[in-house]
């Protein structure tokens, strides 16, 4: 049977995502001349059912750098048999022909588990709506251990929608297995789900909400930023009212610990000043790269299990 | 000069088809590390004037796994030097210049043989609109010899809408090659042209023409069901009078003989009950990695020739 | 740090282009089993934010060929990170961690630059609006040095509207490193721009500026056709007024000398009758030919130096 990776839940333990990271922390030192070629011969598809440019690059650069070959359905919108009325079951079964694994994005929550029980090849959930986004997860804690050697014993605040944000709900259902500190930074009305915040309670989390930042940046050993995301609020008015309340300047970031890290899931709009980029601090772009690494190492992973 | 493949009736005689079937055969036992590699070098454009997923993954696949290289127009409607205004004539001898072979989809009839008179590169049909779809015909008796073994001899149900059917118009052409029993299975309104009717006929196959598919469905060894196509009715109507007259469940199938088999082209809307799937008679998502082997088949031969 | 390629009056002298040229010819001559693999292990991201299928497979093609890898972004419109705001920047550095070089097509005058400043691989202008385009012109030197076994002391003919021309623009930068005769045919209204008049003059072409061809077309080495573009137009009238201006048919040809020769950059509209194609002095599908190669020798250039 195939190993699908849908919910950032599955079967990520601490023992897992050692072995995971041990294994990006290798592809992040070795020239890609002197790579193993795990995956020739096997062939990715990338399914996007709807626009992510970041993502799908992520993955495309990383099944090529295994020697993969690669099928790519950009224009998800424009998918010619869903189109026609074809079933996702249907599409997805169709592609098992194809390729040995399937990296989807869907605009639908629920859509990579629908995917997984026909697929006969592991699905790989690329994000579905307001679902989950694992792999999004799974590089945010690798660059927080990559930056800081460690996860346990860390305070890590936790910035922007924390009610809606995906990256947010996934992020936090990995850090539950560490012992860690967690500021939860955002307006009362987009504070953590309570099924979250019982979840790292039930795991030992210290826990402190806050909706003023000013005395959070200061302890926090990470501050991890988000976006605000206007799709996700039912009415504009509370968009407005809320975008702009957290912005990282370099007047803030004047008052984070000297060793602190910045990390954001890009793209970013206004949330944090690109006159913060120049600090050493900042972490975001080396993020996306360590998102390569990770993604390589799920690949091999899935593929090689 | 080039070998195109335009049209089914072109050269695809019984040597030609047998050669190709072995060939893919070959193909669908080999693991893929020791497939050869023909067409290393070569690079394989795909040119999709009018979206079709299935058709380009097929091909981009099968191009990969022969150890050759791709360039992908996926997105058609936007094609650059076509919206400027240049001729389709044009736009091949551009391609020409990068690649060693076209796979084009076109929403006009006749587009691909238009192709064909200028470029000096192999031009797959891969489906010009009302026109042909050449590899779909040959991926489908590649399915009823695997399936059944033997084409010769076989009593074959061609259901939906043989009217406009490009895929039922392929095939025939082909089927007409052998000794073949056919059942016409089709509301009145929608039955085969007559050229393809006398085509059948000279060739020596037996003919049944029923609008009713009862008695019908215990005599076929391969029932080939086709979807009911919206966009070729002139009038809404006419399409919903008749668009749910043949819909297979496995109260049907349990009326047919149980070693036959149930294909489909794909993308199927609702003539198949997905209930139908788990029965070993359904052969429909086989027939899909079928396509992939005869594509192999058929690139190899036409570099390679 | 990073060489990018954004406009053609970077570094492109005499001794460079001599450089670049020798190897186009020699990836012209060699068969591509027996090409070098230099670019082995390192990702092109093509990444167009206007479409330009085109330019965009003739970089997809001559990375493939290098043996190199590649990404790609086709439907530059729906760039999913831009929609949600994304700064052009920070786009580029996410792109930054996934490939080794990023081949660009934009909408705005500056955006190539504009990329260029904050990334750390190199940024291949393949086109900035009304900006340039340099591996057009790079391509169209070639293709004159290659039909003609040499540059100086040739007269050039440029036709069309040389006052918006990018094309042009590009080509005359490079041209005025030459011994060259220029006639300039066009409109007075599509005059080529003072400050480029200037800078021929200043390197001793001898320059000529008329609005009837007659005269000029046996005169002229190369005739280079460019389309007048309707999007470059404030006011319809004007470019109704003028497209018609300058139609080669066989007529004209036929006063050009025995071993002069025909360039476009293409796409063409109607300014070349497909009558021209078959006259041995018609070279615009071998210049594409050689644009790939061109690509190749660039590329390796940019990668390997």
């Amino acid at each position: 049977m195939s190993v699908h990776v849908i919910s950032i839940d599955q079967y990520f333990d601490k023992d897992l995502l050692a072995k995971l990271y041990k294994r990006a922390n290798d592809f992040s030192k070795l020239p890609l001349a002197d790579y193993p070629k795990p995956l020739q011969h096997l062939t990715l598809a990338t399914v996007f059912f709807e626009p992510s440019t970041r993502t799908r690059l992520s993955f495309e650069t990383a099944i090529q750098n295994l020697s993969g070959q690669l099928i790519t359905v950009e224009n998800a919108g424009d998918f010619s048999s869903a189109k026609k009325g074809e079933s996702l079951e249907d599409t997805i079964l169709t592609i098992n022909a194809y390729a040995d694994g399937i990296v989807m994005r869907h605009p639908q929550i629920g859509a990579a588990k629908q995917a997984a029980k026909v697929s006969r090849v592991p699905i790989i959930n690329a994000g579905d709506g307001g679902g989950e986004h694992p792999t999004q997860a799974l590089l945010d804690l690798y660059s927080i251990q990559q930056c800081r050697g460690k996860i346990d014993g860390l305070s890590i605040g936790l910035v922007g929608d924390l009610l809606n944000g995906r990256t947010i709900h996934s992020l936090v259902q990995l850090l539950a297995q560490y012992h860690v500190t967690i500021y939860l930074i955002a307006p009362d009305s987009l504070q953590l789900p309570a099924k979250y915040l019982k979840l790292l309670k039930s795991n030992g989390a210290t826990i402190h909400q806050v909706d003023n930042w000013d005395k959070a940046l200061g302890k926090v050993d990470v501050l991890y930023m988000t976006r605000v995301q206007k799709e996700r609020f039912k009415f504009v008015e509370d968009y407005l009212a809320i975008k702009d309340s957290f912005i990282l300047t370099p007047k803030q970031v004047a008052k984070m610990k000297k060793e602190a890290i910045i990390l954001h899931p890009l793209p970013r709009v206004n949330e944090i000043d690109p006159a913060v980029d120049q600090d050493p601090r900042a972490k975001y772009f080396e993020q996306v790269k360590n998102g390569l690494y990770v993604r390589m190492a799920l690949l091999e992973y899935l593929f090689k299990h």
